[in-house]
C-alpha cells in the first residue's frame, strides 16, 4: 500500500518519457484504479506477447497521455536471437494487426512513410523500412497488364527531417497526399521506450497516427488522420532510451526494495514516507546534471538491431499491403 | 565538305544523348550553318571556360532539342587535381552565375531539390548536394532573432526516384511547393554527357528547368516553372556517358581521318560516300549489341568524383543563397 | 587472311588489358595458329559457359601474358536477371570448381583475402565478399565442442590497398599467413576486362594467384604460392572496362567490315594494307589523348553489380570451404 | 566515515568496468587512502583538462587493474560544442602528449593500428580515423624525391575484429610488424567508461598499449609493447557505457544520501551497515536481469560524435607523426 502510495507521487513527478502507450497505461495503472476510458487485453502466441490498448475518451487520453485510438503491441523478445523463421512470423503477426486497422479493398492505394534522420543510426528505421517496400504505384499506371491483379498500388518516401529539410514533415507528407490522393498512409518511426528490453523488440501499431519527436517532449504538429485527411496509422519500434530512465527504474526499485524491508513505525520506516518529491528529484538531478543530462541511449549494436527490425516490419508491410503475396515473392520482387 | 554532307546525314542517324545544351549546339553547329534561335558566347577566366547559351526560339528548341532557356556551362577541368583554392574559384563562379538567374530579394525562400537516387553511386549528386546545404527556413520561422539578417530562408528535400517511391518526382516537389510556396526552386542532377573528360567537371545551370532521365531518352513530365508555378534553376553535372557514344566517336574519327585521305573519284572514295546510315547503324548496332547494349558507364572513381562536385556545388549554392555570407561561415554552420 | 593479317600487327600494337586469361586467349588466338603450352576447354550448363584455360609452360606463359596455371572461366550472363535460383546455380559451380582445384582434407584451414578498396564501388568487391564470409576458425579454436563436424577453419581479412595503408597488400597477406599458417589463402579481387558484358557475369578462378593492379598495367608484387608459401587461388570478377578499349573494339570491328568489302588490287585494298600500326595509333591516341584519357569506367549500376556478384562468390565459398554446408545453413550462420 | 567504510566493500564487489586509467584510480582512490604506485597530476587548460597516471609499481598494477605506464588523459567536454577552432586546439594538445610518448627521430617509421568493427558505429573509431591518416610510407619508398624532408613514413592498418576476422587481432598486428619494422605502433580503439559525459570526449594516450575488448571484460591477449616487439602506444575515447553503470551509479548516490541522513544507532543506521554485499549485488541483478542484461550502450547521436572525435584524433596524429606539418597541409595532403 504504502509503496503504491509513493508511486502515486513519483507519478507526478516523472515526466513520463515513452511513446509506448502500453507503458503510459502501465505507468499509470500502477497508481492508479480509475480505468474509465482506457481498454486493454493481451493475448501471447508462438512466445510473441500481443496487447491491444484502446484509449475510449478525452478522459482516458489525458490518464495516459496518448491520443484515442487503437494502439496494438507486439513483444517479440524472440528477435534478438535472430531465428528467421521466427521473424517470419513476427512479420506475419504485424501484417495481420494492421490488415486489422487499414481496411484496405481491391483498389485501394496506399502511401508509405519512412519518418526519421538516415544520418543517424537509430533514427534511420523509416528510411530503412521504406528501402524494402514494394513499391508498384508507378507499375500500375504505366503498365498495368504486367502486374498481377493480387497487387495493391503502393508508394513511398522518406521525407527526412525538420533539421535536414527545414520544412516540418507532415507538411511534405500533407503536400505529397493532395498529390498521390492515397486511401491511407503508413508512418513508420524510430520511438523511446522506457525499457531497453523492447528496444527492437517490440512494434506499435496505432490508428492515431504520431507526433515526430513526441517521445523526446518536443511540441510538434501531428501526423494523423486530421492533418493528413486519410486514414493514418503508424508503426513505431523502440530505438533508444533515455539514460535518465535507467537511473530512475534504478532508484524505484531500491526503493521499493527498501520499503518492503521496513517495519512500519519505525525511523526508517518514517523517513521513507517522509521522502517527498523534491527529496527524490535533487536526488535523480544530481545523478543527471552530472553524467547523463538530457541523454538519449541506443544499445551499441544499434546497427544490427535496426537492420533486423527494419526487415521485419518491410516483410510485413508487403505481406500486408498485397493480397496473397508470400514473402518469397516479395523478396523477389525487390530483388 | 563532303565530310560536312556525310556528317549531315550522321546526325539524324545518332540519337543525341546529352543532357547539355552545349554539346547539343555544338554538334548541331557541326552540320549545320544556320544558327537562327541558338546564341552562344563563351570566355575563359582563371582555366575556367563560361559558355552561355541562348535558347531563344520555338526553332532554336527543335534544333538542339533543349527547351527555350538560357544555359551557362562552366567547364573546369582543373577540379580533377583536387586543390581546394581552384575549388572553392569554381563555387564562386556557381554562386554568381545562379545568383545572376534566380533574381532574390531580402524576403525571398528558396528550396533547393536533389534528384536521383542514393543508392546508385553515379545518381546521387542531388542528394549529396542537399546534404551539404545551410537548411535555415525552419531557424528563422521558431526563432528568427537568433538568425543574421544577411541569411534567407532556405529549404531542402531529396525526393528521390520514380522506381523507388513510385510517384513521378514532379509530383512530389509539385506538393511541397504548393505547401511551402517558396519564390524558386532549385534542382540539382546528374546528367549525361557525350564526353568522358566532362564528368565530374562540367556545371551546367539552367532557367528552363530539367526532366528527369531526359539525357537517358525516357518521356518524362518536366520540373521547370510550367509544371511547379516558381522559377526553377536546375543545375547538372555530368557523371555517365553512353558506352555507345565512346565507341561511337571513335568510328567517327576514323572514318573522318579515312575521308580526308581518300582522293575523289576512287573507289574508296566513292564507298566512303555510298556508306549509308544503316550501313553504319549495322556496325554501330554490331559493337553495341555484342558488348554494350544500353550501357551506361561512370569513371572507376565515381565515388571521389561525385564527393568532390557536390561540395563545390553545395558551397556555391550556400554562397549564393544568402548575402555575405563566406565559406567558412556556410561551413561552420553545417559543422 | 589479310585481316588475320592485319590483325597480327595490332595485337602488338594493343596493350592487352585484360585480366582474365579466357580474354588474353581468345585475343592471341584470333591471330595466331600456334596454341603450344596454351590448353583450352569449355561447355555449356544450365546457361552458364565454363572454360578452363590451362598455361601449360613458359612459352604458353609469354604468348598470353598471364603465369602458368589453370583459369577457370564461369561466364553467367544470367546473373543480370537477378534471379536467385539462377545465382544459386553459379555458386554451387564456383563452389565445385573451387573445391577441385583446393583439395581440402578435413583439417585443413583456409584464410580467405578480399582485396581492394572499400571506398571505391567498383573495387570493393573482395571486402564485400569478405563481409559475407563464414568465419569459424576462433570458434573452433575456442569452443570446438560447439561447432559441427563439418566446418572447417577459415579465418578472413580485408587489408586494404597501397594508397590507403602505405603497404604492399603482399606483405600484409604474408604477415598474416605467417602467424596463422593456412593450408590454403584464397584471394578476391575485382579485375578489368575487354568486353562491358562480363561486368559482374564472369568469374575467374586460377591457381598462379593474382597481381594487384596488373590489369591495370601496374608493376606489382604477386600475391601467389611463390610469395606466400602456400596455395593461393585467385577468385576475380571483371569491374571495370578501360573507355580506350570501347573505342578501340568500335575501330577494330568497323575496320574490319571495310577489309571484307574492299576488293584486293584496289587502291581502298591497299590503304588497308598499307595502315600501319603508328597511324592506327596515333587515330586511337586522338580519342583517348582528347577525351579518356587512361580512364577506367564502369556500368552506371555499379552498386546492384557489386552486391549481386558478391553475394554469389561467398555463397559459393561457404559451400566450398565446408563439409555438406547447404546455403540456408551458411546464411543462418552469417545472420 | 562510514560510508567510506561501506563503499570500501561495495568496491571488491562492482567489476569495475571502465578502460580509463583515471577513472579506474579516482574508483580506488574513493575507498583507499595508500595510493604507493599510482602517481597523478592534473592542469587545465584552454578548458582542456589534461591528467597524467602514472602506474609505478606491481602493486599500483593491482590496485588500479591496468597495467604499468603512462596514462595521459585529455578532457574537453567543448569538443561537443562543434567549435572547429576549439577542435584543432585539442588535436594539438593530443599530438604534444603523443610526441612526449613516442620519442621519434627523423627517420622513424610508424604503423597506425585502427581497431575496432567498421559495422558497429560506436565501435568503428579506429578505422574512421585511419581513413584520415596522412599515409606515406609507398611515396617515401616509391618516389622518395617528390617527398618533403618534414615527412615521415607513416603506414596504416584496419584489421578488423575477432568475430570477422577469426584471427586474433594481436596476431594480425604482429604479423605486420614483422614485415614492415615500424619503430613504434599507434593503436586507435573505442573504450567503455563509467560516465556518459565523457563520451567522444575524453581521449586516453598510454604508452601499455591495449587489450582488445579489455573493458568490456573478456580476458584477451594484449596490443603492446611486449607482445609486438616495438613501442605501443594506444590512443582511445570511451563511445559507449555499460547501462549497469548507469543504474549502479544511481543506487550508489541514493545510498550515499540515505547514510548521511542516518542517525547512528537507529534501526536504520543497522540496517544500511547491515546491508551487505549480496543483498545490493541482487537489487542491482533484479534491474539487471529484467531490463539491461550485459547492455553496453551509445547517445543515440552516436554517429556524429564519432565521426567529430575521429577527425580531431586523426588531425592530432597527422601533426605528431610529422614535422612542423599544418593541418592545412595535412588536409591538403589527404584531399
Amino acid at each position: 500500500m504504502e509503496t503504491l502510495h509513493y508511486h502515486e507521487e513519483v507519478k507526478f513527478m516523472t515526466s513520463i518519457r515513452t511513446d509506448l502507450a502500453l507503458e503510459a497505461r502501465e505507468l499509470y495503472g500502477q497508481q492508479n484504479e480509475d480505468m474509465a476510458g482506457i481498454e486493454s487485453e493481451s493475448y501471447k502466441e508462438h512466445g510473441i506477447e500481443i496487447t491491444r490498448v484502446r484509449i475510449t475518451s478525452p478522459n482516458g487520453e489525458k490518464k495516459v497521455g496518448k491520443p484515442m485510438g487503437n494502439y496494438i503491441t507486439i513483444e517479440a523478445a524472440g528477435i534478438r536471437e535472430r531465428n528467421p523463421e521466427f521473424d517470419e512470423i513476427v512479420s506475419q503477426k504485424l501484417s495481420d494487426e494492421t490488415k486489422g486497422l487499414l481496411d484496405l479493398n481491391k483498389n485501394s492505394n496506399v502511401l508509405v512513410v519512412g519518418l526519421g534522420n538516415w544520418n543517424i543510426t537509430p533514427d534511420s528505421l523509416g528510411p530503412k523500412v521504406v528501402d524494402r517496400i514494394m513499391v508498384t504505384r508507378h507499375i500500375l499506371e504505366l503498365i498495368p497488364d504486367q502486374v498481377d491483379e493480387r497487387v495493391r498500388a503502393v508508394c513511398a518516401i522518406a521525407p527526412g527531417v525538420l533539421g535536414i529539410t527545414g520544412i516540418e514533415t507532415v507538411e511534405i507528407i500533407k503536400g505529397v497526399v493532395d498529390r498521390v490522393k492515397p486511401d491511407a498512409v503508413i508512418v513508420i518511426d524510430a520511438l523511446a521506450s522506457r525499457k531497453t528490453h523492447r528496444i527492437g523488440t517490440t512494434i506499435q501499431i496505432a490508428d492515431s497516427g504520431i507526433t515526430p519527436g513526441s517521445g523526446i517532449g518536443n511540441k510538434r504538429m501531428g501526423i494523423n488522420q486530421e492533418t493528413l485527411g486519410v486514414k493514418t496509422i503508424a508503426i513505431g519500434v523502440p530505438m533508444v532510451v533515455y539514460a535518465h530512465t535507467i537511473g530512475r527504474d534504478s532508484l524505484d526499485i531500491i526503493i521499493r526494495e527498501f520499503s518492503n524491508q521496513a517495519t512500519p513505525g519505525t525511523e526508517f520506516y518514517k523517513m521513507l514516507k517522509g521522502m517527498d518529491q523534491s527529496q527524490l528529484d535533487a536526488m535523480v538531478n544530481q545523478v543527471l546534471s552530472q553524467d547523463m543530462g538530457d541523454l538519449v541511449v541506443t544499445p551499441k549494436e544499434v546497427d544490427i538491431l535496426i537492420d533486423d527490425i527494419a526487415r521485419i516490419i518491410s516483410d510485413g508491410l508487403n505481406l500486408a499491403l498485397h493480397d496473397n503475396i508470400s514473402l518469397e515473392e516479395s523478396r523477389r520482387f525487390m530483388h
